[in-house]
């Protein structure tokens, strides 16, 4: 069974869960708060799309790989993915963004106030998502897996401080970089597979191994999506060649770069960068050895997830066999 | 022991619970993030004022009321009053509020995005400071309070959810209003007084008439202060006379005189409040019956809190003895 049979089956499932949780909840007199957060998730009358929900399939798939049936991690991957949304509509307001998979973002829809409280109650409903482990898992484990989750709910706002602080600071340090997104990030995904781990009551020794998989996975992931940025190639990134430095993103090639080249630190203050001159930054970049330390970084990031996932599952199953192809996929080496 | 003893007590206990929790999370180089929460909560250089912790109280004495020692409670005291601050680091920003404990509030102090994100951090922090109840009470007891403590930051988002909606609605009833304090005002206050006494190992019928007393408790404290708004005694209040007109605040006798009296809604829309034309304004509800109105649901409320608070301790001891003082203390009727 591939990776795409699995994805079939899951992702419908993980969507009727999350629809049917959700429309469970008691919204009383407020049933306009439940449509901006349906509206948000995809659904409803003014729905449309949404994300791949790759982090509640990390769960089911890392609960299959051990054997456990893939009911008991439900409530655990819709939670994440509540709190993974509830972390975007915030995120949304923080970046002044308006337009999100096409849509108007829900705060520019409902306005600033109720776009902070929608993000409140979705957190709230990922807390209450979580608490149904007890059903299906003891209540150690349901307790264990509330501690990772909220640990992790305050790692994302570290991270978040950073990204927020990052942009109006010409400073910026690499290892700053790298716990920015670790927190943005990797965080989320290594619960996400560690969470999975848990519920299929594997040992603190094996946990902790799912969760370096797990970030590993998503360092690698972000230092790719960093690199593709500045020097991607357009037909297959889908985007414009060096997208990243005509938005100006502090992205990791960015961040060296200032740090290790005055020229560059000294043009990218003064000089607006277009389409015109992008070549121009992005070869600046090459020659100060940005691209060579952002390639290295990716692939040593790449290369741990792929040792550490190796190591973990020795007996091969459909859901260990398609968290090896979602991870091939998610890591495909594109420069 | 009266509860000015009890509370020269027990408010440097919950202090102290408050910042040792608190500092012994790790923000890594997220430290700018844990002084902007620290900020908030009148602690550090450029600390201050803050609240009276009057929530965290009334879960120690409730617990204590029931003869089980406090330190049992005060992860579950600490909790509520993170998740209290929480709501108002992002009611801060919804209202677009300025001062707070007369010193600069945390968003206008660091910016709109930090200000989110500080809240969020917070909430977390608050979460996982309830979780530390499973190492004085039974994981059982543990799980349900974080299901109670979780089901009311979802209906305190459906408060807010109105509140935000009544700024620019002509029309809201007196139904909507009361559905709004519930989620504003009471539902803290009622889970703290729950929690308390679920921490004390009281079975579900004692634990409803507990939230029941707590729910009567706030939305008479709310009804009150909404009576005083408008006919308070200036000397007695410390506000101006009816301040609550002048602010334009929708309290619930202004909200009665606008589904009652068409003279009062002509009179709202077209003519600014000013201190020379208030008194107009007074007269004209007490006249259409808001007062009178007013002051029965406050009375109604005031007596159903204090008929069950009557019959829940039948046995006095210092903390119940404390909780009446407290609730005597907070519906003192000044009217």
């Amino acid at each position: 069974m591939s990776l795409a049979t699995l994805q079939r089956e899951l992702i419908p499932i993980i969507e009727e869960q999350l629809k049917s949780f959700y429309y469970s909840l008691d919204f009383g007199q407020s049933q306009e708060l439940q449509d901006m957060i349906a509206y948000h998730m995809g659904w409803g009358e003014e729905g449309g799309n949404h994300g791949k929900r790759i982090r509640p399939l990390l769960v089911l798939l890392t609960t299959g790989a051990y054997g456990r049936k893939i009911e008991d991690a439900l409530q655990a991957a819709i939670a994440i993915e509540y709190l993974h949304n509830f972390t975007l509509i915030h995120d949304d307001i923080e970046d002044d963004a308006s337009i999100r998979h096409g849509r108007k973002t829900l705060w520019k829809k409902w306005g600033l106030a109720q776009g902070i409280n929608a993000g409140d109650a979705l957190f709230s409903i990922a807390q209450l998502a979580m608490l149904e482990l007890e059903h299906t898992s003891s209540q150690p484990t349901a307790l264990q897996a509330m501690k990772e989750f909220n640990c992790t709910c305050l790692h994302l706002t570290r991270g978040q401080y950073l990204d927020i602080a990052f942009e109006s600071s010409k400073n910026i340090s690499v290892e700053a970089y790298f716990a920015m997104i670790q927190g943005k990030t990797a965080a989320l995904i290594s619960l996400a597979i560690r969470l999975g781990g848990l519920i299929a009551d594997q040992d603190e020794n094996r946990l902790q191994l799912l969760a370096k998989f797990g970030e590993a996975l998503g360092m690698a992931f972000q230092v790719q999506d960093d690199y593709l940025g500045v020097w991607g190639d357009p037909q297959v990134t889908g985007k414009s060649a060096a997208s990243d430095l005509i938005a100006r993103k502090k992205t990791l090639p960015i961040i060296y770069g200032l740090q290790h080249s005055d020229d560059f630190r000294n043009i990218w203050g003064d000089i607006a960068i277009s389409i015109e001159n992008v070549d121009e930054f992005a070869n600046l970049l090459v020659s100060v050895g940005a691209q060579s330390y952002t390639r290295t970084k990716a692939e040593g990031f790449t290369n741990q997830a792929f040792s550490i996932l190796e190591g973990l599952f020795p007996s091969k199953n459909p859901y260990s066999d398609a968290l090896f192809e979602l991870t091939e996929t998610l890591l495909s080496r594109k420069y």
